[in-house]
């Protein structure tokens, strides 16, 4: 079974909500069974790279006054749910991080990765948006630091997948993210509590067999009989 | 769109069945988005590849009397849709045949050789079953003779593609073929009429997108928001 998850490094609700995924995943039976990828989808695509701000300089520029407070209502919610999370971090272009994701991908480290990623910058205010700190975070996954410099160096590497995530994300209607895709059946948007992933999971596992619609035509069976079905 | 459809070179009602699927398909407006794919389905799995013999004769032995009078029953229903057929054609092992369609699956050909070798059995009652015979019926639709030669020689090639697609097919329950997979949503068993299959084909159409479960869970949007929601 395959779970896609659309996400961000830099949003909180896919912080969140993919630790609450994989809680859930690690308490359901078939977890063995079940194949957790990666897709990327910038909250802020074409960012200026250079571009490397604190968040609360960066929301109050947006909402004003209001932006800092929404991150600190969700930052309450976040530790409550014992997940370390400071207000105080950085935000900038993500591009290059999701770049190294699907390089992840490849290496299957990816969910390693995000993890890494995310406790960097919600749990430390640490910077997620240089190259240099990317290499030690990649390499500290177990990704060889030449493939990883390599891919950091040319911007077109891996550049087309993460388009696709993104253009695939628009065409299943996801306008924001986290975005859940069961087994490219069901989908769910948003950071739903631990235990609605949990029923999706199982309610997913259950209907994994695609229902025959018609069985009244004509087969040939193993038998060696094609009999003309009878009105 | 994606859609394939198990069966066998011998099978009647996948002879049938497939004809109607793709006159239903040349109907159908969206079908340059369309990919067919032949899946793999032994009526007969393990037969001796050396014993060739007559339909009759095979039908006899399993059925009595019957047998070759169910196989007259299918051929006035395939000649009144002006499908040639043969009651005196033979039959033998598919698995080569089956090997070589993966083989013109990877070169694009599989449709079209899967024709000709349904027009060879059932409208000529020419043998399909020997390595020269399927050598000049591949050749014939433009598939190298060096690649279907080496092919028909080794044993192993493309094997575990023709058991791969059985094994699907006894995930999905298909036990008897043609067995139709649309878009891997909705499945379709026995030989529909084809204005069913062009049903099928326009409702897979109208649904392809996936429609999300619940959109109530907190989402980070591209305007950088990412409110909690409010009870």
């Amino acid at each position: 079974m395959l779970i896609e998850i659309w996400g961000d490094v830099v949003c909180p609700w896919c912080y969140v909500a993919t630790a609450r995924f994989h809680k859930a995943l690690a308490a359901f039976e078939h977890h063995e069974e079940v194949q957790v990828r990666h897709r990327s989808f910038e909250l802020e695509p074409g960012r200026d790279p250079a571009h490397i701000e604190p968040v609360p300089a960066f929301l109050t520029r947006r909402f004003g006054a209001q932006g800092p407070a929404m991150d600190k209502q969700v930052a309450t919610l976040a530790r409550a749910e014992k997940l370390p999370y400071r207000t105080d971090r950085l935000v900038g272009s993500t591009l290059d991080a999701h770049r190294l994701l699907h390089l992840a991908e490849d290496r299957g480290r990816a969910q390693q990765l995000l993890k890494v990623l995310f406790e960097a910058n919600f749990g430390r205010a640490a910077s997620i948006f240089t190259a240099p700190a990317l290499l030690e975070l990649a390499a500290g996954v177990g990704l060889e630091r030449d493939a990883v410099q390599a891919v950091l160096e040319d911007p077109d590497a891996y550049l087309a997948d993460v388009r696709a995530d993104e253009s695939a994300a628009a065409d299943l209607g996801a306008h924001g993210v986290p975005f859940f895709l069961f087994d490219r059946r069901r989908a769910l948007s948003g950071a739903q509590p631990a235990e609605g992933l949990a029923e999706a999971l199982r309610s997913t596992w259950k209907t994994r067999t695609i229902p025959v619609l018609e069985a009244e035509g004509a087969v040939c069976a193993p038998d060696g009989s094609c009999a003309v079905p009878q009105p």
